[in-house]
């Protein structure tokens, strides 16, 4: 999966030697991230790249940072023996969030590993743009202050956000729940960030969806919803393996299925939205408890779960009734869309031992293919991170289809670590 | 757009030669498809195709019947006058329609010209299978006869079924308006035509949404639904320009849509499905139209529009209220798929008077990106023929990707014309 901005990019290029390169160095990188470790020798065995080739990209992958060689494969019947390839650990993505109650940030490298981390609780409710992206620009500029202090080359920085988005100019269009609209945060926070890498923005579930199905409870669904529950509720849709954004980029907005005709008023304005019966706070009224606007989502979600392990009657009964709409407004999307799978995410991971059930339950009666076919619906493995990670991970998928990406440039950190 | 069988019967052709031939002659006919008349020069001047290629290439086309000359596009400054090449009109492609109230047939040929068209009236509901394909096949052999007497080439057929269809195997799933499932259509159907050709088994929506994308209301939306108004309620979805099936072939159900958690039974088991609300049979009897089972739809539907024409109250609510529920169901479709237009097909194509401004209207206030990008809400220009029709296009489209599907066989017709 690659965003429509970066393919652009890369599709761009005129087919001569250089574009064939790039390619080229893809296909080698990509093989390396999935059969690591392994030999120059397998890699053109299996590429259909020679083998002076397959060095000579090697050798620039490795330049690059993207590579590193390990130790022997195996001792050689003939010849030299081969070694072992790997992905680097120096090239990093960085992946930001704003969330309508905290920030984060985090650092991570082409292997997965997660070498930095921050998150700042905090309510963004009704907070003007400027001081809530000055906060997020504060957080990674100290992130990106720790790569220069450790050597780690930053091949750039995407940020997630809750709202609708149009990525080609890095515009937040429209957040309810933030209260936002035409915010163009690319040009807005990466003025503030000391780095001249462009900035990515996207919607929180699509980012979400993307580290779900990269390496997290989406690995093996061809075609999914993660469905991200918090205060809103959002969804990232993956149709045949691809990023579904829709006919314009706006798809994807499931918080705001009709569940109920004569429901509660929803933050964009109608009635009866999904969000209004399980958007976090929503649940937690139900389930008796009265949200402190203070208090965090990750905090309340703990609280339901305490209750309903205990066995609380109204928190099991509120929880029943979130399964039922969240049931019902899958089941509709399946008919629309005909998926293999559903993602509990956000909130609805924790919660998914009270949802999971009841949600299979209805899309078995309610989805018409259900007879022949099944659902899966699964509990996130990355929770309230996935957001974030998916964040990185969009820089870092993006390296694999270009790896010039990761080229240095002179101004890649404006301010030079302390 | 081209059905997944047959184009993956296009693309597995190895790149060598004949498909090279192949693609170049779908290049030429396309082209005339578009821009006729024109001629051989203004062909290679536009596909870049040398003029001897062109002239190699438009005569098998001729051959194929697939091309004919016209008169002189124009005199020329110098040399051999200019031949102008149109469309052939021998080669038709057959449509084949199984509703839950009527049987219909047409014979459509290259140049959209309807030459043959048959519909039966009959309540199909609670028939065993093989009396309705009987009476189906009856109806095709006539068109076939009638094909062969006049010179006709059978290109193909295709057949609209009210239900979910398993394209490649040719078999309708489940049909909650039929009562039927797992009907290997293509096989039982195909065996009691008079024609060896291969029949193509598609969902009515689709086909429905087919014709209206080729040739009626849809024509120059890039992303729209055509949603489908009888018995039952279906949809058929384009997005950037394409069939789009979902994950596995089975999208496009709105019918089933929730849009009242408190709402009647539907046929396929749930409760509130927005066929419960807009189906025909529903709004007829909320207008008070108590409609007696052996009545057509297409009748129940002019009473409709009588009375409304009128200004009947009770009607008027009734429609009233189906827009809404419409535009409900139509408000939660756009916020995941994106849509730029809606095509209303089936029996909304008739009462779309009173059901557009209101549908509009809702989705103006519940569609999240409504703000910023608009969605266009048409009638059908089609009516009921739509999905018949869309059954040929999809005959006449293949041919434009593979004009030697219209080659003639020996068994093109079983049975010499009587």
């Amino acid at each position: 999966m690659l965003t429509t901005a970066l393919a652009r990019g890369v599709g761009a290029v005129r087919s001569d030697q250089t574009s064939v390169r790039r390619a080229n160095l893809s296909v080698v990188l990509s093989h390396i991230a999935e059969h690591a470790p392994c030999s120059r020798a397998s890699i053109a065995a299996r590429t259909g790249l020679t083998r002076g080739t397959v060095s000579s990209l090697v050798a620039e992958l490795i330049e690059l940072g993207l590579l590193h060689e390990g130790g022997i494969t195996e001792p050689p019947r003939v010849g030299r023996p081969s070694v072992s390839l790997e992905l680097g650990s120096t090239v990093v993505g960085v992946g930001l969030e704003l969330n309508v109650d905290y920030l984060a940030v985090c650092v991570e490298d082409m292997r997965g590993v997660v070498r930095y981390e921050q998150r700042v609780v905090r309510d963004n409710r009704g907070s003007s743009v400027a001081p809530v992206l000055g906060r997020l620009a504060k957080l990674a500029n100290e992130a990106l202050q720790m790569t220069g202090r450790e050597g780690l080359q930053v091949a750039g920085i995407a940020v997630a956000v809750p709202g609708l988005v149009d990525v080609e100019s890095g515009t937040l269009l429209r957040a309810p729940n933030l209260g936002w609209s035409d915010v163009p945060v690319a040009a807005l926070l990466g003025a503030k960030l000391d780095t001249s890498r462009q900035l990515h923005v996207e919607n929180e579930s699509n980012a979400a969806a993307l580290a779900e199905h990269w390496r997290g409870a989406g690995q093996g669904l061809r075609s999914f919803i993660c469905v991200f529950g918090e205060i809103g509720v959002g969804g990232g849709i993956y149709v045949d393996g691809e990023l579904f954004r829709g006919g314009r980029g706006y798809g994807g907005e499931i918080g705001h299925t009709l569940v109920d005709p004569a429901g509660q008023l929803c933050a964009c304005g109608n009635r009866g939205c999904l969000e209004t019966v399980v958007g976090l706070e929503a649940i937690a009224r139900a389930a008796g408890i009265v949200p402190d606007s203070r208090d965090r989502p990750a905090s309340v979600t703990e609280e339901l779960v305490d209750r309903a392990t205990v066995g609380d009657v109204p928190t099991l009964q509120a929880l029943a009734r979130a399964a039922d709409a969240l049931g019902a407004a899958l089941a509709s999307t399946i008919n629309l869309l005909d998926l293999d799978g559903v993602v509990l995410a956000g909130c609805f991971g924790p919660l998914a031992p009270w949802l999971v059930e009841r949600v299979e339950e209805t899309l078995r009666t309610n989805v018409l293919s259900a007879e022949w076919l099944s659902c899966d619906v699964r509990a996130s493995t990355l929770g309230e991170r996935a957001a974030v990670h998916g964040s990185a991970a969009i820089i870092l998928r993006s390296i694999l289809t270009d790896p010039w990406l990761a080229r240095r440039r002179k101004d890649d950190l404006r301010v030079a670590a302390s």
